[in-house]
């Protein structure tokens, strides 16, 4: 089986990007990659990230090219480039006003999430101990992400917000880079009850290969990895599982320290680590970086995943996925 | 009784603010008036509307002046100027920055709302139908505001939420605009379980004369509000009443849509009225403007009420909480 002729698609990533990076990710193999371009930036500071990129897209033509629709991404895989898809994890560039939805679709945000660990205007973090679902603002937004064809993420949000917001979205959701709790136990990983959910809506999850979401930590095995792929095929389905690596190459601790504290906290606030292990953490021995995307392809395939299968966990569902959920109401 | 000899004090207004309205603040012996500068203003628009304060300062120092400190309160009585003290309604001039919380009190914003009807990222509002109670970033904030002395107003946040900033607090919190349910159940009065835990906490409760928070509406007595102001200084304790009247004069109804709707919802929201009711409500006979405060002052002797409880009504009990809600700690 050749991974290059896969389309492969990384559901999360956020580096410190430069051209080795996007060579790196020709050299996996990737197709198209959503990069998180904002946390908690609002909207003049969103502006300054999608200028950032459009300097990208100028200075590497020759690799990397942005995904507008879906189509892009097969448009990509034609042309040998890697497809860049931009995203936000928080919802702060929208600040508090409805009417920035669909103009930040027209900047090719593509996919948002409602809420980064904390409390949002429109639902409820992970990191809060009560979760009061989706709010009024919350409802209207959803009901325009599906209308402007903007997919909603939920890996940062807590159980009810997240169940809620399978309900009332008219299109299936993400979550684009989370592991099941049964598989490790994670205040960022999700229960059987929402993936159950999830997949039943025709939803999707990334498997995250961030350290701090897997089993073992930095010394997951790729066999325990594909194993879980396995498990959570059989509760949720072959078609609604891929990969969301939530890979953040080269980027110094300040970044760490701004996507978990924000301008909210006076006192640090350590995320997934602690006082004691306030760093980035070791990465996999298996997944470095991009180039080791062939290593997960092996892995299934080792496991006994048949080619079709591995061909939808690696990037075909993801498309699948995005074929509808990117494509505007009423057009 | 010389209503003119008190010191009255209102806990809120949001006026269309020009020199006629000033006038009738002192025609009313209006020594203080919490004016909300701001709802959902984020930090820029929060510097215009404080800049067009400036300028009324300017233009009219024979008449109004800035309330810097509890004392300048006294100030104002001394000199018979109305003393101007700047407020915010919703938390969206601090925007997602606890640095703001400090900057804000630099520029005399010496009373926030942690909520506005709907959720913030500090609480929720009485108008969402779960409420999760103070947010992560808000119990920062609340110890914030603590610090610096900027008065936290519940009047329209939902119970949990208030119940717990009540507690989170160190500091007495205050209810600025509301009635109690007890008089007329609407959404924006409050509980007796909420009223007597403020009261117990060393708390105020401004009483409203807002029409939609009144029983029979635009047509409730003066007798009637004079009964209500009894039976909660029964229930409170006369040290923990005052008024604030959230009187909105000369208000267009486009006011009223933006603070309804701010820029969150793409249907319009009606708040207290509703479709067929969407406009501001007819004004009390008895409390048309400011210059009708004496009303106040003769319906409360009329009910009874002696002239020492009369002054802590009509502005003494604001004045005693501002003393100390106003002053930095560690000062």
């Amino acid at each position: 089986m050749m991974h290059n002729n896969l389309i492969v698609i990384d559901g999360l990533q956020y580096s410190n990007w430069d051209r080795t990076i996007f060579e790196q990710l020709k050299q996996g193999g990737v197709t198209m990659v959503h990069v998180t371009i904002v946390y908690h930036e609002q909207i003049r500071e969103t502006l300054l990230r999608i200028s950032e990129w459009n300097r990208h897209f100028e200075m590497n033509s020759d690799l990397i090219m942005p995904v507008k629709c879906a189509d892009d991404i097969r448009l990509a895989k034609s042309l040998s480039k890697v497809g860049i898809m931009f995203g936000a994890q928080n919802c702060s560039s929208i600040e508090d006003d409805i009417g920035m939805v669909s103009v930040m679709r027209e900047l090719n945000m593509m996919i948002m999430q409602l809420t980064y660990n904390n409390q949002s205007l429109l639902a409820t973090g992970c990191y809060e101990s009560v979760d009061s679902g989706v709010t009024r603002f919350g409802h209207q937004v959803i009901a325009e992400m599906n209308r402007v064809g903007m997919a909603i993420d939920m890996s940062h949000s807590a159980e009810r917000s997240t169940l809620e917001a399978i309900e009332i979205s008219q299109r299936p959701i993400v979550i684009s880079h989370a592991n099941p709790i049964s598989f490790y136990d994670a205040k960022r990983n999700k229960s059987d009850t929402v993936l159950k959910a999830l997949g039943q809506s025709g939803g999707l999850l990334g498997f995250s290969l961030y350290p701090f979401h897997l089993k073992n930590g930095p010394d997951c095995t790729l066999t325990d990895f594909c194993k879980m792929v396995a498990d959570t095929a059989d509760l949720m389905g072959i078609d609604h599982i891929g990969i969301g690596t939530d890979l953040c190459q080269n980027q110094p601790v300040s970044i760490l320290e701004w996507m978990r504290n924000g301008r909210w906290s006076k006192e640090m606030d350590y995320g997934e680590g602690s006082k004691s292990n306030a760093d980035w953490p070791r990465p996999l021995s298996w997944f470095k970086d991009s180039r080791d995307f062939p290593n997960i392809t092996q892995g299934l395939l080792a496991h006994g995943f048949n080619e079709q299968d591995i061909g939808k966990v690696m990037g075909q569902n993801w498309l699948t996925f995005l074929d509808e959920a990117l494509l505007p109401q009423g057009v």
